[in-house]
């Protein structure tokens, strides 16, 4: 059903493959996907049009799923704040804190709008040159090629079911 | 018991099959549907009283039941805001995020109220010159004319019993 | 028990077959029930106590049970905003959307009290000449004779029935 | 253990049969119960004591239980509103609106306080020329004697058991 | 464990058996059981502590567990109100409206603090002339001898267990 | 594990076994237990401390678990008002009313602080001449000394079981 | 895995095994152990850091556990009131409030900083000489030293468990 | 998946291993995690990144897991404040409630951002020359860096399950 959605990586790393327009509003609204690369010393360039989301700080932390997640400063502080708020008592809670909060990087873009990716992070997504950055309304998420395209079809051919699964979310 | 919904296709693409009104009052008042052709540059021409509603831009992705969503802005940033607010531990959520947002076309209809359609998307929907153009009050839907005719029929015959399922939900 | 209800139809379409008295505050009372004919031009001419309250416009749509519904555009919007606020990830709500957005015809009266009834609309009630029009306090609904009659013994004869269903509705 | 209540009915059609007081208070206290008749034109004559809280107006539609009920207008309305607000998906919620809505004759006593009982009023309720009058506080019911007799015994004999299914409504 | 609690009946009808005091603010603190009689029209003489309470009138109705009860009328159109607001869907609430409201006498006690009990009052609680009158704080019951001693026995032996019956209550 | 707690009764009645302070802020602070004895006319001399909480009058009644309890009145005002709070639909809470509200003595302290028992309440805890009058904060309790030393021992051992029962309760 | 936590007792009485500061803010931040000892005329020390909060008053009771509690007056009228909202109907609730109020003693620490422990509440908690002084942030607790052992190596040992129990409690 | 997270302990200790940011803010950011180790006197020197957070006192307890937790004073007293709101009649939360208060070390870092840890809090955790202290955005955790190491690789492999635990407690 779903037929593929195909884009060049390479070269010209950065070219959005279709185009998404993207509204500076507040830096929130972070949507499509793109094809980067990463350079040999560790260097994500960042979309242009997300750029501007990430002028006040840039927070990358290890991902669910097997991405990394990056947020920008002030989305990652309102995350902080719930995560802050569960239970001392769960022992859930306490690893999921370590898990987003002792592994996490705080840094800006730079003047090219690059970031420096820690090693231990692009080890722990599988990132080597190749990288798919993909808008999600209000983060950012960093994928290796072949693990956003078995997530891509997953989605599209179970969209239904996984929406089902939400419906008691007030969506 | 339903006994079919006639309507036209191919030259008289955008003529109205049966009279709808449309309330220009907030762009909220889609109803009826119409059958629409899509040109050789894959640019879909809105129904006239569509596109007031439109005015504002337009965002398109992937829906949900093998159908093209296409929101007037200010209604897809409300979607977006309660897509924003689900549980990030919840893998669906994450999943449905990506399936909406990294699929997005954010676009604007050009001044004959033409909107270009992406091919990834009109290959998901199966949208190749037909297409049945549906009003669902604050959105519209793209669809492949077979396919429709099965949800229309479905939705006849099952009325009672899709009602029922909503009994608890306020309305 | 229910020892049925006598009207006359034909020639007398529009004739008051037990004397109901209408309301006019609001539009909001619209009680009792009439038999009615439909024109050679599909046109239905509204019982006169009734037409007041669709002085602002009248959407008519697949109604549920096999009749059906006409609403004064006011009550619609009321309507419309509840299905509108329904989860989109509902699947049963996707589809009751569509049967009543995508089917819904919004019109207004003419000067004779009479409203077009569209050939789909008119097949899906098995609707011909002659047709029962039932006050439902907000909406009117359109019956086929002898679906009318088979509701009304249902109704009467399982009253007491049907209320205990509704104990936990707050009424 | 219920001794019975004897009433007299005939040619003193209309007198108390045990002296309820009635409150003019806002029309709302109709108490105790009364042996009345319907004339040869179907007529009934109210009680003195409950005329006032008619003045403006009565709604009689089918009763549950096999009697009917009769409304202040003002009380009608209220009942109407909650009726109203039932979901429009709920299949007994229609059919009640229905039995409710499609069958209310809405009129005014006349001046000797008598008001006409539609002929398939009276047959749903058997009711030929005796008739029991009873105050259900805010509406009035009218009876056929026989059914009174059962209804009134059975409250009596099961009165503690038919309280404690109650107990959870707050009263 | 209840050794009993002796009174006398007859010629001394209303002397209190044992003193209780009665708070006359607002008529809100019936206290305490006294042994009275019925006169030979029917009439019982109220003690003379919980006269002040019924200054407003009395109304007098079917109790249940086989005892009248009668209310100050302010107390009554309390309950009433409650009543009142029972799902009209619910046949165990219609009923018991019937057997409150359809049997309810209200009246006015005389200078001598006397009011007449109805015989089908009488009847129903097996009064004849030996009546004990008890405080229920807000509301008093009129009982036959025989009866109220049951239920005095019982409440005393299984006092424990009732209570915990109503832990969930809030009380 | 509890060793017991040694008083003395007799002639020293009224002497308080060990130390409680008395707050007289409000009343509202019983605590402590004392053993005291009943003189001849069945009058209890309430312990010094406690005097103060009872000015504004007592209300003694059937307490539960076999001893009475006694109320200054503000307090048993409260408890009435939670009383009559209760569904009288409700068989137990009718009988808890008849239970607290018949069998109540509401009286005052005489100058030395002395209130006479009732026989019928005085048989009914198995009070003859000495008594343990215990604090429970806002109200005291009457207390047969066997009874009592069965009651703290058994709470002493099982405390920690008790106060696990009251969990979901708030405290 | 807990290896201990060792302190003397005797002489040095009073001395703090660990350095544990004390927020003199209200009274309200009671932290760490003392091994403290009791005198001949049964009058402990309390550790010089704790006298602060007991400035207005001490209420030592039973403590659940096989410990003594000791509240500063001002948090003993906060639990009272909870105890004192517990519903009356409940067993175990009334033999909460017999345990705690019934042998609560109410005092003052001397000039000393030395409190008088009543032989029965001594014997309760099997205190001799040596008692371990803990502080619960808002109240004290005595224990019999190799009681309190035992209670560390428990809760050491079993932390996560006995957190995770708490997890739905909002900590 | 992953591939580990190096660091270097001894001399270093103190330099972090992968740049963290620390926002000043209200002292509330710690991110990161770094190798660091105890000196002789049995005294460990924050990384300078966290020492602002603990200007206003540090609070060290037993923490769960086998590390020990470290509270800036301000976010300590957020936590003693819910502690001390657990009901006293949970046996879980009086055990809770020992573990982090009667253990806790309440004190403050010497000029060069070094703290003392008393013996029975390095015993518990393990703690010998080398340690990690992570961020926690709240508090600090100190580790055995075994401990550790098995802590990081499971919230790691086991990330996505720890997350799905906690979908119900809003995140």
């Amino acid at each position: 059903m779903y037929n593929g959605c195909k884009w060049e990586t390479g070269k010209n790393s950065g070219r959005a493959l279709n185009p998404h327009t993207y509204s500076g509003l507040g830096g929130a609204m972070l949507l499509g996907h793109y094809a980067h690369t990463i350079d040999d010393k560790g260097r994500l360039t960042l979309p242009a049009k997300f750029r501007p989301a990430f002028a006040g700080g840039i927070v990358i932390t290890l991902g669910l799923d097997g991405c990394l997640f990056a947020f920008p400063r002030a989305k990652w502080e309102e995350l902080a704040a719930r995560i802050e708020a569960l239970p001392i008592t769960n022992p859930d809670a306490r690893n999921f804190a370590r898990l987003m909060f002792s592994n996490a990087d705080d840094t800006e873009p730079d003047r090219q709008g690059r970031v420096l990716l820690p090693a231990y992070l692009r080890e722990h997504a599988q990132l080597a040159n190749d990288v798919i950055v993909t808008g999600l309304n209000s983060r950012i998420e960093l994928w290796n090629p072949a693990r956003w395209q078995e997530v891509q079809t997953l989605t599209v051919e179970r969209g239904g079911l996984i929406a089902e699964h939400l419906a008691g979310l007030g969506i």
